[in-house]
């Protein structure tokens, strides 16, 4: 068991209404909010109004910047800091979900620095400063909004890059349920399957870590394997909305992780899918993660497929062990693929092989994925084929 | 489900020598540290020679407060503050178990007040400022480490009161595992009914809350369970002593207690107990949870007992529910007064009914306890008599 840093003072504002208390965290701020946004969707269902008459009552000058995409590119991130660094912007507002959320850290970062944005990501450029950040969710999937990481891409160069950087956590969040009542039943799918693809990339590890941690992971896992179909057969229901919702927040904000230090593997790969493809981050990960257990699996670490069949899906435990983990990947793509109904292959969604070296170097970068269990180039491909 | 806020940055340095770490934060807030810590444990493990080493690598000059109680007494708080006062302190390190840290963050709101300190408790004065507090913890068991509580003694009017207040809660808390290694098998014991009774407090609640929750206060539970009898048959057994230490923080730290409302019983009432007895606390509460729970258990809010058994202790769901919830409360005994090996009744502690009618008055404050069944003085009294 490593030794860790549990660092995460964001504060949370959880429950109906919770944007109610949004002037009295602005007001500590500054004087000017940029309002980050995506499309028009925070304007149909009213947040935006209350949004504005909560900076009004602040007492703010409101400056905005809308249209930002799922997968949020860098000239966003451009665009964004070009405003705060013309209008002297002190605190910045993003309203929506994980993609809105990642693009305002990064202008948060990149307006307190002189060179292009996409040096954070192409030379890994120092995150020193950032403009506070306040966050209005209204997707639970990608935990952004409580803590410090943000996925950027860059389509000139088929990228699309994660990172993390202390100055970008969130200083307050208002995470109210009633706010995802309208999202899709496809959305919800595919925020479940992030959440779940969070907990999953961290609980199988090759280190072992905290039985305490482990108990929470699977706790999770339940909640958001109950709740999700519960979402999607009756979105406004508040229970099932409120979980997924702060079983997302705590999914990645660190918490879970303790001192394990691996790397991720689904992730990174799916970042190289969603980059050539623009699919939908949740949706390459259900097809990628069950396919990644499979190939994965050896009676070497079957002990954790174990614990997470019988902890989360209530297999019997008496079976011999390579079943109960074969079961669990099968109870794991029953959720995926027929509760959840994502499409299960790469062929449903019109992928090819056409990219699949390239896009398992540039998953691998150049060398392995040092994770659950170290993967070449090679292996990614052969977790592709799998999907196909 | 109600609303909450959940506001929590105590940063945490966790794992082997993250007192190494303490110069680090110190320089941050001054020049001046008043270093709190108990009797002479400290000095004899070697750490309060590494501690007052960091306060010198950091710089800052060094005062002292010993001798700080079990059960810490509100004479203890006021020496603190006047030493505060005298030399212009900046920030209060506290060095020991949960005493000394809620007695320390007590001196630390006292020191800005010029009134008594007991009218923080006696007349609820205002607590609206305290100096800066970092904690390092030497005993798993009150999670005053990471939450803004402290309970305090008053020898003279016989009472034991605890109390929130924002501006006590720990910027730092450095939790080391083998600090913990020298805890006595008792004290350990005591330590995991404390961690225990606070999940307990919160999970057995009349308001439904949030499943996600309540699977987490599952696992803290099976952590304590598991881990408390292995701590006590190996002190030294670092995985043992770490999932207890990070346990102690997470059952008390507001987290999950999500957006519920309902006041604590076996707490207040084992206050009672300890302000006349002077017993430790844990002990209190191992003696008086399980009666506390048979009291309760009605056909009406046996589901929760169901869940505590089967999800806690692995008790068969197919039993009929009443079956499960006494199961399950013999199952909590056994552990408290078999594996614990802690004292089962008063009189095996030299408590008896002499005090019986006053303590369950002060219990109830003169009205009742409003927690997860009503219970009135009298309902007390016989939890008592259950004791016996």
């Amino acid at each position: 068991m490593n030794s860790f840093i549990y660092d995460v003072p964001t504060k949370i504002y959880f429950g109906e209404n919770a944007v109610d208390n949004l002037s009295t965290e602005l007001e500590k701020y500054g004087k000017r909010v940029l309002l980050c946004y995506g499309g028009g969707s925070i304007k149909k269902m009213g947040l935006y109004d209350t949004v504005v008459e909560q900076i009004k009552k602040a007492g703010l000058e409101l400056f905005e910047l809308s249209g930002i995409e799922p997968n949020p590119r860098v000239d966003s991130v451009r665009e964004g800091a070009k405003i705060c660094k013309e209008n002297n912007i002190d605190v910045l507002l993003a309203v929506g979900g994980g993609s809105t959320l990642d693009c305002t850290k990064w202008i948060a970062a990149a307006a307190k620095v002189e060179h292009d944005a996409w040096d954070f990501f192409s030379t890994w450029a120092d995150v020193s400063d950032a403009l506070p950040v306040l966050t209005v969710l209204t997707l639970s999937a990608t935990g952004s909004e409580m803590n410090c990481g943000g996925v950027i891409s860059n389509p000139e160069t088929k990228d699309k890059i994660g990172r993390l950087a202390k100055p970008l956590l969130p200083k307050a969040s208002f995470l109210d349920p009633t706010l995802t009542y309208s999202v899709s039943a496809y959305q919800t799918a595919c925020g479940a399957a992030d959440i779940i693809s969070h907990i999953l990339e961290v609980y199988f590890a090759k280190e072992r870590d905290m039985y305490m941690l482990d108990r929470f992971m699977e706790g999770l896992l339940k909640t958001v394997i109950k709740f999700a179909p519960i979402a999607i057969k009756n979105p406004t229901d508040y229970e099932a909305r409120a979980n997924l919702m702060w079983a997302s927040s705590w999914a990645i904000n660190t918490f879970v992780t303790g001192g394990k230090t691996h790397q991720w593997s689904c992730h990174p790969i799916e970042h190289e899918l969603s980059a050539i493809y623009d699919i939908t981050h949740g949706l390459g990960l259900a097809i990628l993660t069950p396919r990644f257990l499979t190939y994965c699996l050896s009676e070497e670490n079957v002990d954790k497929y174990v614990d997470f069949g019988v902890n989360v899906f209530d297999i019997d435990k008496t079976l011999p062990k390579m079943e109960i983990a074969r079961l669990a990947i099968d109870k794991l793509s029953d959720f995926f693929f027929n509760e959840l109904k994502l499409d299960s292959t790469f062929t449903k969604i019109g992928i090819g092989r056409e990219n699949f070296t390239l896009m398992a170097d540039k998953a691998c970068e150049g060398d392995i994925i040092d994770g659950f269990v170290k993967l070449t180039p090679s292996d990614v491909e052969k977790i592709f084929e799998m999907c196909i």
